[in-house]
């Protein structure tokens, strides 16, 4: 799977970002749009406390075909009551009458502080004229929606065998352990495919991807991933698209991880030889959500004794410590339970890259999962005990 | 119940510590002795990696009856293999020898890095003569069990209506979300009270205590909760000393709270109208653990929304938005699930103190719970990022 050098919109997508004064400067309002109706799926946060746009978005995309979404980034309108819901329904309709379709089309993101009212009359007022800046190239749009994000994110990809593109807009960070989705995700497609299909090929996608992303075990009230697929491309082979998309949300979720809050490094977690599925996302979920392993891996310190710590302290699976092996960037360090004699210098200097993988091979079964994260550092310290208030 | 001033050691108990080089000067190897045989419970780490002196405790502690318990920082002696339980028996061996007993009255622990061997030669060496330094002060024993920790923790009290006295000392500091006990946490008294009853009361006071304590959600390879009952001051009444038991350990967990590593402030969570016993317990560490509301705490941020968050996380327990209120050190942030419009300042002011106690009422059920933790700052990534290298 190859993306392509320059990241591009499919045929008929467009998109635009403005400030429209939430933010003193930075864009704060993205608006992306298809010329025409697109089949659309989408897959929210389980937090018991779903942002107002959640709430309204679940209704929204009931009816399976969206032309635009409309997000904003600085205040997620989550724990607004009421009011929040008709503020995400007035942030829908002052879209839908930009770009001249109905707000029943329009999926709403809103990004940033929990518990602030949004405002919603800065939004409204951002929102008018947009369709004039309406472009072909994904950037500004992925620059609308970043948060603490330090650079926007977007990937694109021609499935393979058509002419059909795929572009994923995503916006990460912090306060990511997605569960049913992940923060910002957008993936805009050409190809022709069917509601029902889409939304059971974005499902298999997500559950391997950015639902196995953690930059901080705390789930988002916000998360939203949605596909919207307007066609203009025809249809395309199922297993290639299927493939294809995967592939990127894939890409997508390691793109997040290595742009966590504070993070220098990204952090992959490969578990195999697991008793089945669950402990193996159980497992690899909990060695990359360990503070000791993330804190580890930011100092290159070859503790790698952490390892068998955050795999034995999941309870309820199986493990046999005489069949546990480890392995710290290809270098093996753990061996039936035990610690191997390794030169520390090795391990440490096998630490020092921009990617750190761990892998574990459990010896009780056949199943296997990765997970996604990054490491543990002041900077993460420092943005989110000043996050409200600076 | 009250603590003593000074905290003392029960009547037939003694300590010491000593350097026997596994630290450059500092005490690394202690010595605690009954000077009859002492009724003894314990629990232990359920850790599927548990350390060698854990196999080797839980069969030392089927015998019911313990003269001594021997120490070491420095070295946890986990992931050792076969070699790692024949020193922890070499240890216990050397203790007896030193003190008159026989090995199986003699239970070990060792504290440390993961993995290394342990340097049984210089613990023998060390214990040779130990037995002329034995004092009732508990301090030196407090003292020669430290690893991270900024200061010996001990505690003692008089069983009320008896003339019974109960010692409680502990290390704690990191890697601790323990499950079936905590870290080190050794508890010495002379009263007289039967081995069926201390085990009940031991795994009684050690649920509501030690095992809501979290530093970092990670669990140790090493913790081992123990009581010695050597009854030197006859009966006590059983309630009583029940009481004083989980009061100790109560008042224990929230000194390891408040010194866990980089802390600089205590965080005590409280739910309450939780549907069930098992919702009030993963709800209060749910948000005692999220890396967001740590920070939030550690940098007195009012981003209140957060605790939201980290209830909505709990996707599995049983959560009325519209009944949920929370204060934060007595002053009411949310009501119904909304963020209520409070000055910043005020509850910024309300976060600055040492100790941030946040309280939940979920209204949807009569049970309850306390977990206790602490901030999440830059001294915790600094102390765990070069741990194995300092």
């Amino acid at each position: 799977m190859t993306f392509h050098t320059t990241p591009r919109l499919p045929r008929g997508f467009t998109c635009a970002s403005r400030n429209c004064g939430l933010k003193p400067t930075a864009s704060d309002l993205a608006l992306f749009v298809s010329e025409v109706d697109a089949t659309a799926a989408a897959v929210f946060t389980r937090n018991h406390f779903p942002g107002a746009p959640i709430i309204l978005g679940r209704e929204t995309i009931r009816g399976g075909t969206l032309r635009a979404i409309v997000a904003n980034s600085k205040c997620s309108n989550v724990a607004t009551g009421d009011e929040g819901v008709r503020n995400a329904r007035r942030m829908a309709a002052a879209a839908a009458a930009e770009i001249g379709t109905t707000a029943d089309r329009v999926l709403v993101s809103s990004t940033g502080v929990i518990g602030v009212p949004l405002p919603i009359e800065k939004i409204e007022r951002g929102l008018v004229g947009m369709r004039g800046d309406l472009g072909t190239d994904p950037m500004p749009g992925a620059e609308g929606i970043m948060t603490t994000d330090t650079h926007p994110k977007v990937l694109s990809m021609t499935v393979p065998g058509s002419d059909a593109t795929i572009t994923w807009i995503a916006k990460g960070a912090g306060m990511i352990e997605p569960n049913m989705a992940t923060m910002l995700a957008y993936i805009f497609t050409d190809a022709r495919v069917e509601r029902e299909e889409l939304d059971r090929m974005l499902r298999a996608a997500v559950r391997d991807t950015f639902n196995m992303l953690s930059i901080d075990t705390d789930t988002s009230t916000s998360d939203t991933c949605a596909v919207l697929a307007n066609g203009l491309a025809g249809p395309v082979d199922a297993t290639a698209f299927g493939e294809a998309l995967t592939a990127g949300c894939l890409a997508m979720a390691e793109v997040i991880a290595r742009d966590g809050e504070g993070a220098t490094r990204m952090l992959r977690v490969k578990v195999r030889g697991a008793k089945d599925d669950h402990d193996a996302r159980y497992i690899a979920k909990a060695i990359n959500n360990s503070p000791l392993i993330k804190t580890m891996v930011h100092g290159a310190d070859p503790n790698v004794g952490r390892i068998l710590m955050a795999i034995g302290k999941c309870f309820d699976c199986t493990i046999a410590p005489d069949r546990t092996d480890a392995w710290v960037n290809g270098h093996q360090v753990v061996q039936g339970g035990r610690r191997l004699a390794f030169e520390d210098a090795v391990v440490r200097q096998a630490l020092t890259t921009d990617t750190v993988e761990l892998e574990v091979s459990l010896g009780v079964g056949a199943s296997s999962a990765t997970a996604f994260g990054c490491d543990l550092t002041k900077g993460y310290v420092d943005e989110n005990a000043a996050y409200y208030s600076s």
